[in-house]
């Protein structure tokens, strides 16, 4: 962690700013942390707080119901503690004072992360002068150091042995949802502590929605089914991956085996053409050619891959980063015919200087 | 969902709007969508997506991965299709053109709920004039209709039907994380689609750790644990439920067992006290109003309920609402003694014009 706020101070510095104001909150249905860039950079994991990072020191700005795991789990963050029915934003203002920062400093804060009405209360109360900032710590999260890289392999080998033991669970008749609980709970069973989103399990014409809402629907034989899934593991680094497998008891149609197999050969002509430095939108390029040059262009409706590690898609900036050494970036082609049926194939892939190094080992399927 | 746009339409001709855009995005470890508005008004519950609603028509922009689940979950919305590589706002842009909007046009933007940077870009790009609303939709959602008190009541009673599960397994040497993946599995066997929030197990001293992280700590004969967990059931609602419990094999030590009994009246007084109208500071006070006549008064360092729905934290207009007919709150006080141990003790309430209907009917301890 030490290191991380070591290269923060970096950006801040060449930016001409005295701090970094970061605020998690909760949200979402299970009012998860909604900003892993927290967790990253001071090792809290509870659902609100503010940071703030200056040149030379660190706070952590919580409520009662987070100060011993701010003091456990973020020993190099001074807790400043918020007492019960006052403005949080008084006690950034006291971190702000300990900090001996004065009226004139620039401070920067997240703007793609705090909502707006947050962001003008501050800049009304806190008694500096507020920048917004975007993309700055998830800049340092492109890149993973040795530690993520470790916990992003564990995280997708546990995923790929869940999916070998669900694979050979697939029959005619199970219900979506079934399926799906069977992955949740085996996900947990491999020491997942929660999802990295919700399991899509879409079989039949349903395959044919990228992000089909899983639901009661049963399994044909010969039909394909479209599985993507992945848990939070150590550290809360996430995995990601889709298989899509055929219902036994039938021979599977003679176009979906082929655009099976076209998924297939674009998945694996963009890892192999992955190499350190390339754009997201090179790489894309790679399985959208193929893709189209079989005919199936059209049918190919989102993009190929996505970053991954302490979200299942992590934060990348598209517009000023290419996928240098240390990124990890999922390769899922798709192709979705409306009414029809469907196939996507999503591997983790790191890149190293000799190219993609794939970190999800499950098995594709053998017709 | 028709009445409750109709609703909201009232509310938007209160406040001069021509309509009200609402954004969707996923957020969070899990990816989750970060906004249940959009859910509660349209149906869609994918996690990209913009709506505007207008006083006369109802729109969905969504890019290529949600078209399908955009026409089959929210068809009362016309769907205006975001194309690949362009602008999200210029497509709400169509949409607002669509609607016949002139520039002059005031409409409404969730300024709690949208980042300060997109906020920015859409002044610069959309073609009306935004204002800042908050707690609009929220207003709403915190009086329950027919069939949000139906999902409620089924979500509470198949998570207490996972509490007497899971009471019958605690034993000593069980680690916190082996009960939390019993409650996890058990949950999503009942038809949880996911966890209200991570699942939170906390043994002995741990167990004074409000918000603790479940971890690798062996549960003691005799000691408290603490088990606070929920489920996402049928149409999204959230159920959120917390019991303690005294691991067998040792008569708990008196000072827990005194705890226990606070807590636990504390619990029952505030529920039979609940009437509508009351504001949440009022309901608050009773509770701790007898904690600290029993002397514990410092050691209840939160507060004593919130507001669920389709969030386990549901949003609450804390300063312009009360606890009405209609409103579906928690009551859990806890007692927590650092470096010792602590209770808690949760039930979700509806609102009723008679008082309190208690939803979770879990057994509590019997010493």
């Amino acid at each position: 962690m030490k290191e991380r706020v070591k290269r923060l101070r970096k950006l801040l510095a060449e930016r001409e700013l005295a701090g970094l104001i970061l605020r998690v909150n909760e949200s979402g249905q299970s009012t998860q942390p909604n900003n892993q860039n927290v967790l990253y950079l001071s090792g809290f994991g509870g659902s609100t707080a503010v940071l703030l990072v200056t040149r030379k020191r660190c706070f952590i700005i919580a409520d009662a119901r987070y100060w011993s795991r701010a003091k456990l789990e973020a020993p190099d963050f001074r807790l400043v503690k918020v007492k019960r029915g006052e403005k949080f934003s008084n006690f950034i203002n006291e971190a702000l004072a300990l900090a001996k920062l004065p009226e004139s400093s620039k401070v920067g804060f997240e703007a793609d992360r705090v909502p707006f009405s947050v962001a003008e209360e501050w800049k009304k109360n806190l008694s500096v002068k507020l920048e917004p900032v975007e993309m700055l710590v998830e800049s340092l999260r492109q890149y993973k150091d040795a530690l993520e890289i470790k916990h992003l392999r564990s995280a997708c080998r546990k995923t790929c042995s869940v999916y070998r033991e669900i694979e050979a669970l697939v029959r005619p008749g199970m219900k979506e949802v079934e399926l799906a609980l069977e992955i949740d709970s085996r996900l947990r069973q491999h020491g997942a502590t929660d999802n990295s989103f919700q399991t899509i399990v879409a079989s039949g014409p349903n395959s044919a929605i990228p992000h089909h809402a899983t639901g009661q629907r049963k399994l044909r034989a010969g039909e394909p089914v479209v599985m993507d899934f992945g848990g939070v593991f150590a550290g809360g680094y996430c995995s990601d991956i889709t298989r899509t497998v055929f219902v036994p008891g039938r021979e599977p149609d003679a176009q979906m085996k082929e655009i099976y197999k076209v998924v297939l050969e674009a998945n694996r002509r963009a890892r192999l053409a992955l190499t350190p430095a390339m754009t997201i939108v090179d790489y894309d390029r790679v399985a959208r050619d193929y893709i189209e040059s079989r005919g199936f262009g059209k049918y190919f409706t989102h993009g190929l891959g996505h970053s991954l590690g302490l979200e299942a898609h992590d934060p990348f900036d598209y517009k000023n980063s290419s996928l240098d050494v240390g990124t990890v970036v999922t390769d899922e082609p798709g192709i979705y015919i409306e009414g029809v049926g469907g196939v996507r194939i999503e591997d983790d892939l790191l890149v190293t200087a000799n190219g993609a190094v794939k970190l999800t080992s499950a098995p594709y399927w053998r017709f």
